[in-house]
């Protein structure tokens, strides 16, 4: 498959080297909505071509799958319109700010006869695989409580995981993995949530502590935060 | 200190071996409301005494301090009697099945001169100590996340521990270690709580996960289980 990349940041870098690793992908475009700024990423990276604005590498007939590595506040707005331009779409998690918007996108991807993928890469290591494996065979038994936490400090008040605008927070960025685990041991889509939150100056929420009820039995107790000692961590 | 028992469980017993170790005290007397029992105890435990009746045992000159083992729906009642009769408590975990118990509990062993203990044994474990003392010291920073779960499986379901009218449960049975870490590493007591539970056919709850908010900043998610793998965590 032939990559855009969409993004020239941090995870959109490793993104690139991974793909050059790859025997069946490639990557060959880059885009950002500076020039300059996509012109360099492709030179670092070693990337064929640069646009200024994403639109144009929608437009490059040679791309097949978009890599979409924008704010989370961006997801749905480019998901959507690289599928109306008929590309497959791997889109940063998380996927979308709301249930609305995440059912949006995903009727345009049917409508448009493309693969949309939300890029929880953990999902296909294969000790996850094994893990879930493990669960559907009930070899633990019944799953009682799932404990998912993940956190580290985040030093840079500039960075966009502390804006309010582009849907930071620590449950978009780090909680997410562990809505996304609880849910793979639970099996199934949780009944209610209850979260209590500290704020951020800017308006995010710095830590977050929620538990997720599933009909099935299980409570999920999920923690995230921007501002405490690294970690990841499910039980 | 010259010691009295009421109850003959389990831990009561192992309380009876922990003093026969001990240099400074010892146990002199133990009660059960069944005479029988309370004698085969005595009779196993190497204690002198054996009573019928708590009364009896409360009544006798000897005793100094009481350890009560008893349910958790009785310990405000023979804590209080125990105080009234001018002796020293240490009751077991948890202390009350409400604020206004503990107050009562409280008021009682201060009108009579007497020291009224919660057997949170764990907090006089060095390891305890010394944690306790790191986090006075804030030796690593500010602390955002508590995280706590304690929990194992429990087979009879005739235990005390799943009987509603003596008020068992997971969060009263094993959660109460965990709210009472959170708050030795919050260092104040918590301004809201939220709570989820899955509950027995008793009526006890069976499984809890619980957020607690502390008024300086810290989360505390604290679970429990009577049905789970056995396992106590702090982090």
């Amino acid at each position: 498959m032939r990559w855009g990349i969409i993004s020239t940041g941090h995870i959109a870098a490793k993104f690139a080297d991974a793909l050059h690793a790859s025997e069946s992908e490639q990557v060959v475009a880059a885009a950002s909505r500076d020039a300059g700024r996509a012109a360099d990423f492709a030179s670092n990276y070693g990337i064929a071509r640069s646009y200024g604005s994403y639109e144009a590498l929608l437009a490059d007939p040679e791309v097949e799958a978009v890599y979409i590595g924008l704010p989370n506040s961006m997801h749905a707005e480019w998901s959507i319109k690289t599928a109306q331009a008929g590309k497959h779409i791997l889109c940063e998690k998380p996927l979308a700010v709301s249930r609305a918007e995440a059912i949006t996108m995903y009727d345009a991807a049917r409508a448009n006869n493309v693969w949309l993928v939300e890029a929880f890469m953990y999902r296909f290591n294969p000790r996850t695989l094994k893990l879930g494996e493990l669960l559907a065979q009930r070899a633990i038994g019944d799953v009682r409580i799932i404990r998912a936490s993940f956190g580290f400090f985040l030093s840079d008040m500039s960075n966009v995981r502390l804006n309010a605008e582009l849907v930071g927070g620590a449950l978009m960025d780090v909680g997410c993995y562990c809505v996304n685990v609880a849910r793979l041991a639970a099996g199934q889509a949780p009944s209610r949530a209850l979260a209590a939150a500290q704020w951020a100056g800017s308006g995010v929420d710095e830590t977050l502590a929620g538990t997720l009820e599933y009909p099935g039995g299980a409570l999920a107790q999920i923690s995230c935060t921007l501002s405490g000692s690294s970690h990841q961590q499910v039980q």
